[in-house]
């Protein structure tokens, strides 16, 4: 650790020390991480004795429902003046913007005098707090919550390591994205010696799924086409479909990568059909001289070389017939550069 | 690490470096320990200037085949006399039986002459070598090769070092297995400090597959059939199917893990057809009162009571009915209970 991390660390540790009443929240449409960090941090302070109070803009989403204490983290909507009384520090973690934290959290701390601690991961995080503890060099800010308590002294009781192990683990990809580090293993080592249930925790976080999700990758898979001698592989998911399984927004997240897998395939493509009539489109190159953000760049949307989406109009058939041709572009300028 | 451990690490270390002549096996249809444990164990021998054969009884998988060294494991067939001599010490890796070395390994070592060096990490290992190094604590062979060779001095290559991490990380489910300790993340942190590329080597274990594995999940995924209130959910693979799709022995391994998952699923059963018109059933609970090994018994199958199996007569239609009887009948048995 670096001299300035060091005294970064300490500045906030003190603050955790002598505050009471902390506002803890994380960014829309929280992932593990998010709701991760925010459990981590929110239960080793209610260990303390602080007065914390955690809340997120779109609530808990039910795969983390598991985690002790999530029940806690209040849905904006539902939060009183009562709960806002006396509430000095305000924590946003994980968050790379202050508009991420969603309106209506911003509405609970904004021009109301309290502290901003804002503790992220994300490189592009313009440092909006009046303390900023920004590691771009760890894969979760779970981690950065974890080694933040360690290094000031603060006790991680259980629900917070559960919280902080399930948020560290699922922005690693279970320990397989490239941003995994050797602390990272160290850390999830001291938690298992610490008395974490890995095979309990893993298989709540992993191998539970709502029988809708299974028949989404059934629909997915049935409508699944490949071309370009099978380099390119494209699926869609209608209005109707959506319907017929009562699908929540964030159950085709992922899905993605069955097809990105597959041994022949460059790039994966991902139609899906709006309620509004236009059609998002996500690509995926496993090639990094095919460059899918050149391809939605034609469609006005954009994205990184080996990640990229666009938003184009309907019907879905004529749109994924023009981006198929133009991911086809891509590679021919590809096999010839 | 106990005196007894120590001093047969030590024991075993002494072979290492003062024998000549190593050939290293595993199991038959080896998997990423089997391999692993062989490549690890066989790179950091040859690094050491030693004489090493590698064998398989059934040659490496597609799937190991990026593991840098693995064009070094010879398949039995293809083991000449000019390879055999000189060997003075055999080594079996994650082989919970002799037998299961496979016999064409057998002939090569047996009455040979040769000391018998047995590291594994089943409990029911009955330590068939002249060292027997069985650590059933561990949660995969890798992780017992790599203690070895560090605790002894003796160096670890990277290749040695990639392939023991794909042992290791594929025998814990990238750890999420219960089996998974404090000691194996401790080992995958200085493993990484040492160079790992972790995202890389991940990406390719995990993130690869043949079309016709996607194409046999939408096979299955179209014959699934939930039953009991969404509390059974079972599918069938048709030899029809196998010949279509030109499937692989391995091509359905964990596919089952799919339709577990789902969340209202309590038992979730695979049926298979087999060549000779047989039926093969596995079955999973996901309730320790709900014991399928109770059901496999009733049709002179066996397992455990979460993890089960059985052979049939078919047709597959009417095995599955059978079954799925009485599966009925041992989930009304535990809901009396």
């Amino acid at each position: 650790m670096s001299d300035s991390v060091e005294l970064l660390y300490k500045q906030i540790g003190d603050v955790l020390k002598e505050r009471d009443g902390f506002l803890l929240s994380a960014h829309v449409r929280p992932d593990g991480d998010a709701i991760g960090s925010v459990l981590g941090l929110g239960l080793a302070l209610e260990a303390m004795g602080k007065r914390v109070l955690m809340v997120s803009e779109d609530g808990v989403p039910a795969s983390l429902e598991f985690l002790k204490g999530s029940d806690k983290v209040v849905h904006v909507p539902d939060v009183t003046p009562e709960m806002l009384e006396g509430l000095e520090v305000m924590v946003a973690l994980d968050t790379a913007t202050q508009p991420r934290l969603g309106e209506g959290v911003n509405a609970l701390f904004v021009d109301k005098g309290m502290q901003v601690i804002n503790i992220d991961h994300h490189i592009s995080n313009p440092a909006y707090g009046d303390i900023n503890l920004i590691d771009s060099h760890s894969p979760a800010t779970g981690q950065i919550v974890y080694d933040l308590l360690k290094s000031q002294g603060l006790g991680v009781p259980a629900g917070s390591r559960d919280a902080l192990f399930v948020a560290i683990s699922t922005d690693t990809g279970s320990f397989q994205f490239p941003s995994t580090t050797a602390r990272t293993f160290e850390v999830v080592a001291a938690m298992t010696r610490d008395g974490l249930n890995i095979g309990e925790i893993s298989s709540l976080t992993y191998h539970r799924q709502p029988l809708r999700k299974v028949r989404l990758l059934q629909d997915l898979l049935n409508c699944l086409e490949l071309s370009s001698g099978d380099r390119v592989a494209s699926w869609s998911l209608l209005n109707s479909t959506k319907e017929r399984l009562e699908l929540l927004p964030d159950d085709s997240e992922d899905l993605i990568d069955h097809i990105r897998s597959i041994d022949s395939v460059v790039v994966a493509v991902f139609f899906e059909e709006l309620p509004d009539g236009k059609i998002r489109v996500s690509s995926r190159s496993k090639d990094p001289k095919v460059n899918v953000c050149n391809v939605c760049l034609k469609f006005g949307g954009g994205g990184h070389a080996m990640a990229a989406g666009a938003r184009m109009a309907g019907p879905i058939e004529e749109a994924r017939t023009k981006f198929l041709a133009a991911v086809d572009d891509e590679l021919a300028a590809a096999s010839n550069s």
